[in-house]
């Protein structure tokens, strides 16, 4: 096992009513007027809008809306929070809403307290995060983890890349997860949140290094496990309240200080680089492009780093309960079960299907793979992740 | 799914040569003199009190020896600790040891902040904590969990009885873990260590309410199979690196802030209560009353509580690979395989053989469940303990 640290320091309220809890939380991280940040109307046509005002209220702390935070969040939307922030002398930053809010409040937070443009605060950049603004999340969709974790992925320039912007400083104070505040999640967005959480954890499975870390391996096969059993049931009964708390929870362990990765030999997170680009060029939701690209990307790496067949199979085993004894059998059955929990999920089968062009699948690898080698069991340079894409299109 | 909270603030060194984070780790802190607290001469004879020094020394921290804590740690070495600790203006607590070392040092951080008797601030007294000293762990002996959750267990009184400090505030800042550090503990603390950790997870897996907590149960499960699979590896070589690094892991996971038990119905940690009981009268070795009472206990819970004869099996396939399809008849396999597995770690067959007295097995009972039902499935009083006792005593 190689060495590793863990710090997961946000306090998670979790379940039903928790709500109740944000003035005082809020007051416990020395907030005394906030910065409320959320995205469309969802939340003010479902009632947690409010919600979270009358818990500002009865707790006496003033605060300034900063509405629209679109999904995929683009960096104008940062930077009009970091303003409203500045202008009226808040103090905390509230996203309600899910990861693309949350993302964006990390950015903000970090912003805030930066002289300079917060672009140079995103991986690779000019700038330094040095100290940041308490920001807490309500979360109102599972699936990315954001809530509980120290980073987030912001969108900007002509050619809508993403950016990531991460630091100890950005994990939220606490979060507050309310698993009734995911029931008017439409079915589509529940789907593919998901799936954004089991592809976190098949992102943390698939590294290499794997061989030593069976306390993480066994874990994650565990919470997998999870996501396949309930998340069918949300698309049965949107109102499944253990269900929808599964998710949710699981949805904030897949990532939580990416526990599963812990140990191996790192990892770019491959499926997710493919992903992004699907995104960037289409406007897609992030857990469909996820569900589109995972069992291509796996069963090109499964071909190309045989000497891991025996991880595919344990995942074939003990996510998919695939009953097979031989190992390179299991390996491709345990591809094929989760392509086939993507159509149960009600995902798209191709990326033909949703409108991507042949034609843009070269640039699409190309930008996939412009800072080199994103594989985490196999090379995947640009010939590579070309073929994933070829694979997953039709 | 029930309402809970999470927080789990430590941070954690992972991995060979974390001791060199110690200095830095320490400042961190704002700690400028430190009391270093550890138990026997284990530690001097296998160079780890040399690294601590080494390191304190490197980082110009001065220090002043707390040595000697007792197994099962006294209240009279706590209040040791706590007058050196004054004495000497210290500002920072430094436990090298297990889980008797650390639990020790949560009381001193408390009862040096106290002004009163330390005994105050046990579960029921009449103190409360509302400071605490910062301490951290440098983890030589993996199992009870200790350096990554928020309580300590105090034995004090005539007849030994042990109590409970818990309090957020005694969360080590940081916990070292050094998986080398644990390669000369000997064959039957690092067996009864790991059992220790796995039993952890067994009180958090039979818990009434766990139909609804899919996400801890299933990474319970993989969890157990970890230790499982890992502990008979360090039997067979005591230096295995990944065996000790997954035992260690999975002992710290298993505790994480009692992790698995969020969202049930709440436990007492019924064999603990009735293993605490052997401690105190024969000052056994923890782990091992554990494997001992273990078996016995869940016996007469399947039999109690039939409504959750699936649980028993869930356990019996997903930690101990039984294939047998009849609910009934895999719980009981199950049960018996987890035997079968005390027997493995070399852990006794009963009470009897370590010479536990059979007219003292009422007395056993009474003090085990003096304040109450401590049943986490069915309902365990003094009778129901009594039976439990008398079936793990021959």
């Amino acid at each position: 096992m190689e060495n590793f640290s863990f710090y997961l320091p946000t306090i998670v309220h979790f379940g039903k009513g928790q709500i109740s809890s944000l003035g005082a939380s809020i007051k416990q991280f020395g907030g005394s007027k906030v910065l409320l940040a959320y995205g469309g109307g969802s939340i003010k046509a479902n009632g947690i809008y409010n919600a979270v005002v009358a818990a500002l209220k009865k707790a006496n702390i003033p605060f300034v809306d900063c509405d629209g935070i679109k999904p995929n969040p683009p960096v104008e939307d940062v930077n009009r929070g970091i303003k409203l922030y500045r202008d009226n002398g808040c103090d905390f930053i509230l996203a309600v809403g899910g990861g693309s809010t949350i993302d964006a409040c990390k950015a903000m937070a970090a912003g805030v307290c930066y002289d300079g443009d917060v672009m140079d605060l995103m991986a690779g950049g000019k700038g330094e995060i040095k100290t940041a603004a308490p920001l807490a999340a309500v979360l109102t969709m599972a699936g990315t983890g954001s809530e509980l974790d120290l980073g987030g992925v912001i969108t900007a320039g002509a050619d809508h890349k993403k950016h990531t912007i991460m630091h100890p400083l950005l994990y939220p104070k606490f979060s507050i997860l309310d698993p009734t505040y995911t029931f008017s999640v439409p079915e589509k967005h529940s789907m593919a949140g998901s799936f954004d959480a089991l592809d976190h954890l098949i992102e943390c499975y698939f590294i290499a290094g794997s061989e030593s870390t069976d306390v993480q391996n066994m874990m994650n096969e565990g919470l997998m496990r999870s996501i396949v059993k309930n998340a069918p049931l949300i698309l049965e009964n949107p109102e499944n309240y253990d269900a929808r708390a599964n998710i949710m929870w699981a949805s904030s362990m897949a990532l939580a200080s990416f526990q599963f990765a812990l140990g191996k030999k790192g990892s770019n997170w491959p499926m997710h680089a493919m992903g992004h680009e699907l995104s960037s060029l289409y406007d897609m939701t992030h857990g469909v492009t996820l569900a589109l690209i995972a069992p291509s990307y796996l069963a090109f790496t499964l071909e190309k780093a045989p000497e891991y067949t025996w991880l595919f199979a344990n995942f074939a085993r003990n996510v998919f309960g695939v009953v097979e004894t031989d190992d390179a059998l299991a390996a491709k059955m345990g591809i094929a079960k989760l392509k086939e929990f993507t159509l149960t999920l009600k995902m798209p089968n191709n990326l033909k299907e949703v409108g991507v062009e042949e034609d843009k699948l070269e640039y699409l690898a190309e930008k996939a793979t412009e800072w080199g080698n994103i594989g985490a069991l196999c090379k995947i340079e640009k010939d590579e992740a070309l073929e994933i894409y070829k694979n997953a299109f039709a």
